[in-house]
């Protein structure tokens, strides 16, 4: 009568290559064969493994961030089958917690080199650098960025149900359009890859497939969600799912300890392994009932507040550092406020790419301010102050410190 | 000793043409003459009229909105010359209080033509439409939206401090270059213009010197701010301005009983006129002191709070209503995630141009997610559910209602 | 078509004696006569006068806190008439805001002697003391408790409905016995004193009768609230009102500031003169519908947010400053709680009396942390950090500085 | 390099009997022998039981509530030596994490009967009763009191350090009075009691010295803190705690899952076993330094956040319900707010006793509204409204539903 724990529904070894390990896929694909089932109204836990699948090390060089292998990340658990689950159904997923595994109390926050991964800022600051993370508790705080600590905003990076074939087919059909008419010289979009694909247990037809037609794990997509990186999807959040397949397909993965909005460093969130409590529940003939295109989030009581009037607000502009006017373009306008954060906090001793890599993970508030008045978009970043022991108030006095540095890639 | 109230340093006449009150002005300019003094560290009221100066009526048709004078646009109150305040210094100013008018308790939210204005969803929602709200005490209701009713977040939108000559060049060299090279078919960025220009009380050589220099209000720009709408920036907060004229020649205008990130209908917080209480504080050589390039801002204690777990969040990504994708667009994300709300709320029998001009007006949040997983950006909107009389929480049952009609425009 | 300004519904005069003004009173008695009439549904603003009905000057003397007249205090604005109300119904009262007068921006907490009122410490602190408070929009400063500064929490003392002739029978019968075994040598209660008794446009009549038999105003009761001092009932708050004689005969008054919980010193809100709007709402039949013996109140969703780590908590326990144990006394604990935030705070140079003044005004939370742990009640006192210009937490090495002095009475 | 996880200083073993394990004793006295070491600055999981060391069975019969033995209650999890602590020293004690044990994700709350153990409203409420709460992540609900779910404020209900000699004789000296001169025909104080005393490892002869003086852990005291029951001291707070013997023997115990102020029920909160992991550091003379007699609290950032207006607050004075007056007692007032809750929640099928045990371990606040306006002390009640999955609302039309029932004891 209550009295027994919660079933875990899938366990991960963190000693043995991910790839041998049937109940983690690297695809979005429909025929990535379920790794298990999960009754309707049960709650079980989930394990997963951290963004890179273990290529990331507990050190102080970043030359593991610079030669990963971006074909095998975001290994996700599953993809399970949910009872009762029927395309036009909404999923309702309840996290009741995550947790990092208790024997690694660690994570990571990465800068990509442009050539590989790349990131937000990768013009300015075009080289691999890394933080680890420590975790105490709710807390967590870096030797790669000192003076600061914070709590964390535990909440899983990527979850969602399996693309129908329909839906796959139009991702990939736009995804190439976009990629076929690219003229900037940088990749705008990941096609399917058959390079170490994984597709949980399936036999070699089926994993070739998914590999010919499989989806890249790195970008969200409106109709399931997937890598949507919302912040707020913490403890005590409900998701409501779109279901496009029979059984609907869970997949989640890429647990974050913390993350700021935007998670500009692409590697930006505080990346960890870790156990994820979830309850599943379907909600018959949901998406016609909700007008439901792309999911939908309550996230729950329980989250860091720092009160109103403890943030400092950074604003940009859509002009870019060249002085190149945009027209009402938010994604320029943050970039610049992303500068105007490090500007501000460089004169404390902090090096660009520390406070690049902090903006990345810790629980920063990205707005869109101002999106009609022509031609210039506006954003904000809000930065909680108490995540710094010293005082940031721009009344204060500016004393610079030794802040050491993050761990960047050898010669 | 303290007990006498505080000076007036601006009285607007609501019943007299805005072109006529010298104390108020429609363009940024160096030139526009002073209409007052304010001591370092002075606290004064200073009186504005509404964003439009006036032309929009307490009724129930949007004829005005549609034939709304936008050359007339943003007659701000000022500019007032700081003592002590130099360029390369930093203006303090702190929002002690701002009321609308006591015997004008309400306000107005707008959709624009394309034709004249336009706004963030014009291709979808093209025609004029307006909400009158009615304000009590610090909550506001609308006739034209029934069943909404919330706490406003009250706020200027436009302060800043007056561009230098050479500032004010570079705003106009960029802006012109986008203006030459475009190719939309629509306005990207608004000229100088020396039609109904207004400089306050500078004489005919000077007037037509800003009418053909000056920059028009609409935007925000990076160097002083201007026209941010920044919706929390609200009673308490403090306001880092950079210098760039001698006196500063502060401005302030076009506030807001409230607003939503983005403002999305372009006339779209709840447009009032009303009264601000500013204290003004110098800050010797700021820019440099606080590597400023654009303003900063310390939000206060006091917002309307409804707890983390009172938002409903809806994500948008850059893929289009054609289905096109876009490349890390965030501004294309927020329409969508605009349009997810839509899609979500129209249920319970609102009007599409209700809900648009609601999304505009209300205190929802919207964030940037993700900006970082080609090819798809991410933004989320948090709409607060406390703002309903009815339970819009995706496990109730829908029920449809009437909720009548915003105000549109005659045929 | 609401445009028109809120009706006045009662003008004060601050130049003129409080007991000449008809629509005044300052005993609660069903038969004083009603000053005006206000519809269901209605808004009106309402003036008021301070606690002290001006006595009090804004010097740096406590001359006038000494010498308080305290038959003459708590002079409330009304009674009101409303519409339809009827024993038995709820009146539904929202407060759509509150606001010093424009040309008074000033208050004051006082401490009172012993003899004269007195206060939760009186034993240890029994000198009269006064500290005058600046208001700056919603911030206010003292220059008698120097390095603070805070938002208030702005509500009024005091509101309610008239007593039945059987509620005030019954108020008299028990607070008599109370006096009359009243055995510790200081006032127990305060009973009917015809001395400066104010009905209103009473004839002498009637006013002999309130004098003989009114209610004094100092305590809250149970049956209609009254001197009720939630800080919490500021803007935006809803209260629920037993109505118990016809017409409801409601009043108002002792408008605050901000004041902390527990309201220690006695005058330990920040008084002052002022307006409030209300509007009001008949709930037939209300009382046995909510199953009412005492109001109930909705707080609004906008009040200082300081964020729940930015509090530093202090506990106290029934055992007294003399050792003696006392048995679950909620009273005692929190005296004593009160004498640890002293000790911590003179570190830093204040005055005993600077914060028992600042404890009785600031937003302190006060809770009731247990109640049933034989002998041991414990409360606790949570003092909001950012109140003070310098860092108060524990791991803060201590600076002492020139505090300067609250305003004292004189020898 | 942070990459090993955190040292387990105690295990628990809920299989055997608690007085059978030496790292678990029930009395406060300094020569309880030490049941391990923990460096100073070093992090470390605590195992503990729940409060009643295991009597209470996850079933639907209080028959156990009704026969707890209080003699064995509160088998605190240590002492353990601090390297480096000293008396006059201040042990800072950083609350990292507190978690119920994974395969026993079930609490209780329970009411006492007068006869043994007792509560907060035992004369209106003499019946022995229990309810049950399942664990859903951060969540918690219970079958029986239907209809509520609420994250839960997971904390320790007692921490503190050893008494000395001359700190334990004041204890009893105090309670030895309050007991000798008791008339009131109830317990008012635990005394010293040899029966069925654990003092850990200690040998017979402290052991009956520990049984003849060691102080009952039911209250906390002001010198060291102990069962002080503080809802807010959950994830991410820090606590400052005297030191009053070498090496601070430091205990904790008495996990809450949640709990409301004032625990009126005795066992009021949500009582569990669990893992508390605790940070510990030695601030040198400390106590001297920060001027410290009692425990000194700094909540962390997270906790459950409702929003200020979704609190509906009830108000009770020191009027008890047989209409006797009191002079300024808060205990009563407090006893009245519960009543009044009380009288609100029935009108929705609730049974008195479930309310009851709602209103001892959900996150209610209760304030101290007012202390000093004779003969009425006033306290409130804010209960959040979202623990609730129906409106509240006194404006909701009140639906009266089949709520079930706790568990009772047998006849």
């Amino acid at each position: 009568m209550g009295r027994t724990g919660i079933r875990t529904a899938l366990k991960v070894d963190l000693n043995k290559p991910a790839w041998e390990q049937k109940g983690l896929h690297n695809r979005w694909h429909p025929d990535v064969p379920a790794c298990g089932k999960i009754a309707n109204n049960e709650v079980v836990k989930i394990e997963c493994l951290d963004w890179t699948g273990g290529q990331i090390q507990n050190n102080d060089s970043a030359d593991d961030v610079k030669d990963v292998d971006l074909t095998q990340i975001h290994y996700l658990s599953g993809p399970f089958d949910i009872e009762h689950a029927e395309p036009g159904d909404v999923l309702l997923v309840e996290i009741q917690d995550v947790q990092p595994f208790e024997d690694q109390p660690w994570g990571f926050t990465g800068i990509f080199e442009p050539q590989n991964g790349g990131g937000f800022l990768d013009e300015l600051y075009p080289k691999a650098a890394k933080a680890i993370w420590d975790f105490e508790g709710i807390f967590c705080s870096s030797r790669h960025i000192p003076h600061v600590r914070f709590a964390g905003l535990i909440h899983p990076g990527i979850l969602g149900c399996a693309p129908s074939p329909e839906v796959l087919a139009e991702w990939n059909r736009r995804e190439g359009e976009l990629i076929a008419t690219n003229t900037t010289g940088r990749d705008v979009a990941k096609p399917p890859e058959p390079k170490n694909v994984h597709a949980g247990s399936a036999d070699e037809d089926i994993k070739a497939k998914v590999g010919r037609e499989g989806a890249r794990t790195v970008p969200g997509r409106p109709e399931h969600g997937g890598n949507c990186d919302i912040k707020n999807l913490s403890r005590g959040s409900k998701v409501y799912l779109p279901v496009h397949v029979s059984g609907a397909k869970f997949s989640v993965g890429d647990l974050h300890f913390s993350q700021g909005d935007g998670e500009i460093s692409f590697c930006g969130a505080i990346e960890m392994a870790g156990v994820i409590t979830l309850k599943f529940t379907v909600i018959k003939d949901g998406m016609a009932k909700m007008a439901m295109k792309s999911p939908i989030f309550h996230p729950g009581p329980v989250e860091p507040q720092f009160g109103p009037g403890r943030y400092l607000t950074f604003e940009g502009f859509s002009v870019d550092e060249n002085g190149k006017q945009h027209y009402l373009d938010a994604t320029i306008a943050y970039r610049q406020t992303c500068l105007r954060v490090i500007e501000y906090l460089r004169r404390y001793g902090y090096d660009d790419y520390q406070i690049y890599l902090l903006l990345s993970c810790a629980p920063v508030q990205g707005h869109i301010a101002g999106l009609v008045d022509i031609p210039n978009a506006c954003t904000t970043i809000g930065v909680p102050m108490d995540i710094f022991d010293f005082d940031i108030r721009p009344e204060v006095d500016v004393v610079k410190m030794d802040m050491g540095s993050c761990a960047f890639a050898g010669p």
